[in-house]
């Protein structure tokens, strides 16, 4: 059983644990560089709670709040010039995946000469410290080492380049947060939309690290607990209320932790086919990316399921996946993904021509995947989720 | 659910991965303080790989190999003036707990004017990284913070004091070794004694660990399959072989990962009453460590599942843990018990002289097990097991 596990961030959860536990980010340094996206970090109180904390410690900030979804190279290049500008000490990201992977791409470049053609190709040698709030409870980026972003390289330095993978994951042991705070009152208010759709992002998480090649003993020890998490919340997502803010508290704390236990397993694991399919309605029809991933996992799943018994007719050895996830389930595949099918409601429709070119398109994390997939089984994935 | 986790030790499991994986100490200095008991490093060919990967890496080593069972604040004074007098850069644990916990204090003391009578008391502010390589599968120490040491204070220099506290526990997040390297090659010859013992001290670090009032969700989650991975081994301990080598492989390699995962569980949690209790085993009797837990076990798990029945009557809400465990484990008190009776074998017997001093200590652990025990049932609980 080889393996080769490393987190080393902090998690620290708890009611105000910002303020509770400023002392553990007074060390960092004078200055916070905080980065967030436009609005919501002011809205759910995080933002406020950093600004509380830093004035109480007697450390200055430099708020960097343009962070948008699905965060460019160009973006995160004009974050670190900032840092840099303003010397500040540490980064502290507020939001979800997109202001997270931002400020650790940042983090680097406020202490290096990196330009922007370089990002995706260079190894870092130094980042400052990073501290990550999230404030959704799906992208787990607050327990990894990755920086998802999109490379504008080769287009028109604005939009996205029109074919080939433009989202890409930049992997560092630097971009582990130092600290991560989770305090579920920053997630009481989350509509149903991003609420479910976060909660697929982490059980994507969650089911393809147990799928992947590199998938090892603890993370997959991890994965189920997330998994088993996020299914005790499924009922309360189906039933969301009215109200967000009645959704249970409860609920939104596993959800929480769910996603960056989830977090935890993708640092070790990585993700599988899913991730890399997903990406390409991201980028083309901007479909949030837990979403994205869910649209994938019925016809995944049940493509794992087949070729699985396939090849144990063939080899009686083959160490079989599919059963040891559903029994941490606890139902069958059927109902599995009846449920994912409930959370997802209406699918989107691609037009030939885009199934045609995305099924075309090199999927890196295929390779990651612990049964490899070929172009016409891609094809047929792609064409039973949005065909 | 407040939690607040760290484990930023990188875990690198499998065969030959010190000489594989040597290129990941490679930039932690020039010379090695290699820390090891008398012998068993040399016989199970752990210090042989080390030596071959340091000269590989064009890297010198002092080796310290004066460690004893149970290692005196002495031991580790005189290991860290070696060390420093050495200007060794980094420090290589090869062993059970005990190597392990003197040269995470010798690497404190390498680079800090520390005195003996300071050691239990002082807040480190440095130390020198630390690589583990456990040659036992029981310790945990190559995933924890914690360096368990005799103090030889107010005694005569040389054997533990009479009474009080004599085994303490030194915390410092710089006692996390940076890379704990795990290779069941190592364990494959321990004898049926050293392997059952080590793998009951394992398990009551899961079982401990869900015991605490420091216990939280991620602790959990590590606990639950470590106690799965021991039980899944439960039949071959029972079961040894004459000839230790041909206890299978496979069950070696999950006893070495049950132990460094009941590590993970141990460094968020603590340990519970069990520890505190069968350290008086230890010091006066000279029993093994993990058979000194195993001795407690039954009687103070027959006593939280009565005081939770107790609790419960009078506060429905009080969320039990023993119904939790047993689930995990797939079985009822009696069979759990009676499984740990078999590994145990015939019980040592206490004077009533002994009973008696023993219950009028201070039990430290007895703050954090999650249902705290008065004098009269740490007394019942030392009659029960050794009386």
């Amino acid at each position: 059983m080889p393996l080769n596990y490393l987190m080393p961030t902090r998690i620290i959860m708890g009611k105000n644990c910002v303020i509770g536990q400023r002392n553990s980010f007074s060390l960092l340094g004078k200055k916070a560089f905080v980065v967030t996206g436009k609005k919501s970090a002011r809205i759910n109180g995080a933002y406020g709670d950093v600004t509380k904390a830093l004035e109480a410690n007697g450390q200055d900030h430099v708020l960097y709040d343009r962070v948008m979804a699905n965060p460019t190279d160009i973006c995160v290049c004009e974050a670190g010039k900032i840092a840099r500008e303003q010397r500040c000490d540490f980064v502290i990201a507020i939001g979800g995946g997109s202001p997270m992977d931002t400020a650790k791409a940042a983090a680097t470049l406020a202490i290096n000469d990196i330009s922007k053609e370089e990002l995706f190709t260079l190894t870092f040698k130094s980042a400052l410290p990073i501290i990550a709030i999230p404030t959704t409870a799906g992208t787990g980026s607050e327990t990894t080492q990755y920086s998802v972003l999109v490379d504008t390289t080769e287009s028109d330095g604005k939009t996205p380049k029109a074919t080939g993978p433009a989202k890409r994951s930049i992997t560092s042991s630097l971009f582990f947060p130092q600290i991560a705070f989770l305090d579920a009152a920053y997630i009481k208010d989350l509509s149903r939309e991003i609420t479910v759709n976060t909660a697929i992002d982490a059980l994507s998480h969650a089911v393809e690290g147990m799928l992947t090649l590199r998938a090892n003993s603890i993370s997959d020890m991890l994965a189920k607990e997330s998994l088993r998490l996020i299914l005790d919340c499924l009922d309360a997502l189906l039933d969301f209320p009215e109200n967000p803010s009645s959704f249970p508290v409860d609920k939104r704390e596993k959800l929480l932790l769910a996603s960056t236990v989830a977090g935890m397993v993708i640092a070790q694991s990585g993700t599988a086919l899913p991730h890399s399919m997903g990406y390409q309605f991201t980028i083309n029809w901007d479909t949030d990316h837990g979403r994205a991933n869910g649209l994938i996992m019925k016809s995944f799943l049940l493509w794992c399921q087949e070729k699985e018994k396939t090849i144990k007719k063939g080899d009686p050895s083959f160490p079989e996946r599919i059963p040891k996830l559903l029994a941490t389930a606890g139902m069958d595949m059927g109902k599995f993904v009846n449920l994912i099918e409930q959370l997802l409601g209406q699918r989107e429709k691609a037009s030939e021509t885009e199934l045609n070119a995305w099924s075309a398109l090199p999927m890196k994390n295929a390779a990651n995947t612990y049964i490899q997939p070929n172009k016409e089984e891609i094809e047929r994935i792609f064409r039973e989720s949005v065909g």
